[in-house]
């Protein structure tokens, strides 16, 4: 039981055990049965919170084998939990909503969406859209709720890495309804909208920023554990739109390790300083490359060089991401969704972490997961 | 002297016989000697009219070694030449000038400048500032005098890749004098203003797009045989500036071997397209690499397929530029000017070719070379 008490709800972010859904331990030989209830029957992040269960018992020379079995919570043990939890929030959740950030600039608000987070380089061709659609898909594998709002009009690469086709339709509410991909990532992208995606939207900074806010705001995203947006390259119009307009929880940068790059990121970093946005971190992609005929370690774009960016940028390095070939072809082939990438899944991880941390989650609404429907 | 014949002037775009260069021909045995006559004595581009004679006239089995002795022409010479010049010329000079092409958007005019190239992509990070840079020096080796303008302002390259440090000054006409490269390209960037090169410039459109103006017209270029233009990517407000403001002789595409990558560069294509510039052709960079260890050829962002979108859309390929790790290096070292690509270096002739073919370079005013200093 002390143990299990480190083991968070992967979406209330408290412990399990404070939750009381820890409902039994069965100690035989070093073998340990944990059961546990969920909150809902079907619950999308089950499978986490297994694992976690598990990782957090298990101990060599100790705890051999754990066996985590599931049970569901009766409706009157989940309205307990919804009172308890009600309770312990403070009121401050519409803070952030409607916050005026300049003439004529309003904050939008953030309705169903827990946690935006905004992917940014400054540099183009650095892998914003790879980072940004693998870290989608890393959190949907832990079964949260994801959208990915692609917010570079003028080179929205987000729809064809994801494989997502078709054309969105306004539903019911009057909101336009995102289109999924295979594994249910919520996307939204202007090159879903346009006739011909070769055709170029030749607009200037206020047309740019009005669609920017209505790919947001007209959107039904429903309810999210996380919006990720993938931002243009530079510092002008449409960054500069999102970071006023959109309530941003984090940003993550992305650099390359050429030292040009590292200069023109750092332009970015420091606008979103500017912006007073919280930065997660920065990931270095296309660090190295592994020759896949004799596997030498070609370091094509210079020495690796993010964690000393990151360092004197003042902000935490997340990892380097090696160069792969294999993520060119699964992104012209729109299979992203299949590539793993250990260090952006421990950024996926690092999300969690940091939205447990965050009490006013809580404040906002009941989890997600406890509307969301079994996936199949 | 029939050889001769198909031999250019480098700058007139006449051939030599034609302009009375050729003054003596030695025939011994297959070993030729040419005399030529240079409109002025230090001409820059004597060297690349030595190599285009030699090579019109070795022919193996026939003639096996070529001397070019070079005289200089005499003013009353000069004199000649200059008047048969401007009455061939037909007076169109000018038309290009002050042509409105929007409200409130004003097209600037030419002034001492020959050809000016934009190089697009629509995609960030597939190397527009390597091939402006490489192409720059390409032509400056061949004597040429060349200006480039780095109208990328929030995600500035060219400055650092060419090596250029220190800050613009104000010149005795008033105009800001640029900067120059250890070669003497002439080069205009943002991040030489800039106090601090890692700040960003967090502007909207309008501000864009009247820096992007300033650093053309209120910058002293003098006279030039080619600015270069490295734009931004995307295809919304600096682009289209630059389309709209400046008298683009033409648009040199640069794209890399990755699907998603042809899509967006579509897009840029479609927009030069759409704003009626001339569109000199596609170079695709980054196709393959070859490990320095094993030798093995890479295709690490995919097949090369720059043939195959050029075809798509109607414009000449230019060639296929291999990855090389070569490029980070020496752009971070602000030493790109020692690189060579003979593909970007069969671009320069090519610029060469196509400025030859157009008569009225004539017409706007005599060859810069007669009035440039030796350069040491």
């Amino acid at each position: 039981m002390e143990r299990l008490k480190g083991v968070l709800d992967p979406e209330i972010g408290r412990s399990i055990v404070d939750l009381n859904m820890v409902r039994d331990i069965t100690v035989d030989n070093g073998n340990v049965t944990v059961k546990i209830a969920l909150t809902v029957a079907h619950c999308p992040l089950a499978k986490t919170l297994q694992t976690d269960v598990e990782n957090a018992v298990r101990k060599p020379g100790d705890v051999e084998s754990v066996k985590v079995e599931t049970t569901t919570m009766t409706r009157r043990e989940l309205e307990e939990l919804r009172l308890r939890l009600q309770t312990a929030s403070t009121a401050s959740s519409t803070q952030k909503d409607g916050l005026a950030v300049g003439p004529g600039i309003e904050r939008l608000g953030k309705r169903g969406i827990r946690s935006i987070i905004a992917i940014i380089s400054g540099k183009g061709g650095v892998g914003k859209s790879f980072v940004t659609s693998v870290l989608a898909s890393e959190l949907k594998k832990r079964g949260y709720e994801v959208g990915v709002l692609d917010a570079d009009l003028t080179g929205p690469s987000i729809a064809k890495v994801l494989g997502v086709t078709g054309k969105p339709y306004k539903g019911a509410g009057g909101g336009i309804v995102p289109l999924r991909t295979t594994s249910g990532i919520k996307v939204m992208s202007i090159n879903l909208v346009l006739e011909d995606p070769s055709m170029p939207v030749i607009w200037r900074g206020p047309i740019v920023n009005s669609v920017i806010r209505q790919l947001y705001w007209d959107v039904d995203w429903g309810d999210l554990h996380y919006l990720l947006v993938d931002l243009p390259p530079g510092t002008s119009d449409a960054p500069l739109t999102v970071f006023q307009s959109l309530p941003l929880d984090g940003v993550i940068v992305v650099s390359s390790p050429q030292d040009l790059a590292s200069m023109i990121v750092s332009k970015s970093v420091n606008m979103a300083k500017k912006m007073n946005a919280p930065i997660l971190g920065l990931v270095e992609n296309m660090s190295y490359l592994k020759c896949p005929s004799c596997g030498d370690m070609m370091k094509l774009f210079g020495e690796p060089r993010g964690e000393k960016l990151a360092l004197s940028q003042g902000v935490p390095f997340l990892g380097a991401v090696p160069l792969d070939p294999a993520i060119a072809r699964l992104s012209d082939e729109g299979r992203i969704e299949e590539y793993s990438s250990p260090i952006i899944a421990s950024i996926a991880d690092e999300l969690r972490a940091r939205a447990a941390k965050q009490a006013d989650q809580l404040a906002q609404a009941l989890p997600i997961a406890w509307s969301m429907e079994p996936s199949s």
